[in-house]
């Protein structure tokens, strides 16, 4: 089974799985400049902040090689162009300034479809230490429950939990995942239960409320999940419902492992008492079922606090509660490295 | 506002609520027979065991004023035809049986609108002392959380849960009414909204996962459901997602309480270990959003230990932990007024 690759340049082009066709229909859009990759981003069709990183940058390589016009002027406006579409995504700024100061170095498209491959090769890479990390936290026949999409549709690599659950199926660890559906927005029935079949890894998806009779029944040795965001103290923000799988897989003897990048550790945030919780639109919650004039309210993440965190597993390895000291010495041999 | 009334006898027809067409339209059926009443039924135009014996029970009602022929003989058979509908609604047994037992006393038409009518009637004052009963749970301004549909819709009464909460606000203690979607079905979206809408309690819909997080925030004072079946210890079988309600309240501290009438609890089950999990149809979680192909499981409820459940609010009163001791006395002194 070949591995999903959502994000890849052809023949001067990108080609892109559109992921709001997915499930239903495995769509790919063929790119060849950046007002395209940015009208792909703005309509979701890639999502996750990795992805859209590395969509990005080979907006701009496509745009550096199919455009016409004075080159550097093109370059200069077409990040401005993808810069706009996701303005609170930290990787696609951080992406583009990457990608122009190697165009800086040397102002090619040859420069910019380098720096993009690169990227994806870093990303790939990355992904893949965390699944090597993870592989010890998955026991022989492992029942696993997730949570969200954390596949390579969210990072444009392996992916972070989902990565690490194909790799340890992979390595014939896996007996069953169990998909939460997650709501409102279902990535896990849409995205998360396309990659298991892709990758032929035996999968149910089951609504969000069914992780506690799952455990109560014993049929979950192990819960991981992705990060977006994890405090200095190893408080993580994730997808709304992680809070609940952790308090429950706590009460159940049930290993609780998140995965994801170092890049996720905000060290500037001692604690989630400085998180504040995103609220999107109610309408993502009432769809077409609910009653006319019916109110919502639609939180798009929870906490989970670091002591019902059993380990964070990143590219840098793993770290074990308390997690405090092991997100210091990280941030010191970053420190170091620079 | 006039409390909801979704079933009632009117110019010798059943006028029933449509719940198929809710939230969307108020749609009133007017039933003159009771192959129309069982036809409903089927299709779940009225859903919930307490208002579907109601149903059946005004089914034979109607029947015996409209129909033409043999009385005994029609009434014979749409007690079989209303008994086929759901075969294993316990309610609609019972009811059926009284309503057979009145008619062989008097065989009449008019002694069946007597049963249904008489029959109605205790339901709300079953309802009523139910929600009476549990007031004492609702501090002044509560911000309370419930699961599923409880409400009028679901007994034909006042409702369990439902009636409790409304009852309360009625009483000027509720601020706040977070009303879980309820997935796969959306009971609470779709019915629990509407209803709270119609009898102009404050309310927002928020998906199953967002519990945890409102807990967290300090937002819920009281978290309180319905029970489907409670055994003979306390244990409660409720909707898939109930358990995960119970053990985030226990954590925080919040009072979770079960509104049930005396009528669920099941004396002959002595625990949860004896309550199998129903399972339905995976295309109720899978709905038109999931993958081709995709697998799904669908767990219609799990079980809550009587230790995570503060008190269990009934027609007969208010039972507190430890639950053996009250629910035997219940049994035993149902079984002298016998």
């Amino acid at each position: 089974m070949e591995p999903i690759r959502p994000l890849r340049l052809e023949d001067g082009a990108l080609l892109l799985l559109d992921q709001t066709a997915l499930p239903a229909e495995e769509r790919w859009l063929r790119l060849t400049r950046a007002s395209e990759v940015a009208g792909a981003i703005r309509r979701l069709a890639v999502r996750g902040a990795p992805a859209i990183g590395l969509a990005a940058a080979y907006g701009l390589a496509v745009e550096a090689m199919n455009g016409s016009g004075v080159l550097r002027e093109r370059v200069q406006r077409a990040a401005a162009l993808l810069r706009s579409t996701r303005p609170t995504a930290v990787n696609l700024s951080w992406a583009l300034d990457r990608a122009l100061l190697a165009f800086e170095r040397e102002p090619s498209a040859a420069a910019l479809v380098e720096f993009a491959e690169e990227l994806a090769g870093a990303q790939l890479r990355q992904d893949q230490r965390i699944a090597d990390a993870a592989l010890e936290w998955f026991p022989l026949g492992a029942r696993v429950l997730t949570h969200c999409n954390t596949g390579p549709l969210a990072t444009g690599g392996a992916g972070t939990a989902g990565g690490a659950i194909v790799a340890a199926a992979r390595a014939g660890r896996v007996a069953h995942v169990w998909v939460d559906e997650t709501r409102p927005l279902l990535q896990g029935a849409r995205l998360t239960a396309w990659e298991l079949g892709r990758a032929a890894v035996p999968y149910e998806v089951v609504t969000d409320s069914s992780a506690g009779a799952l455990m109560a029944r014993g049929l979950v040795d192990l819960v991981i999940v992705g990060g977006d965001r994890i405090a200095a103290n190893g408080d993580v923000a994730n997808k709304i419902g992680t809070y609940a799988l952790a308090v429950l897989a706590g009460r159940h003897g049930i290993p609780f492992v998140v995965a994801a990048p170092t890049s996720t550790i905000d060290h500037d945030t001692p604690s989630s008492a400085a998180i504040e919780i995103e609220e999107r639109a109610p309408e993502e919650v009432l769809g077409a079922t609910a009653a006319p004039g019916a109110s919502a309210r639609n939180f798009a993440f929870d906490v989970t606090p670091a002591q019902l965190v059993g380990a964070i597993v990143t590219d840098a390895g793993v770290m074990r509660p308390p997690y405090g000291e092991a997100i210091a010495q990280l941030r010191a041999s970053a420190a170091l490295a620079r």
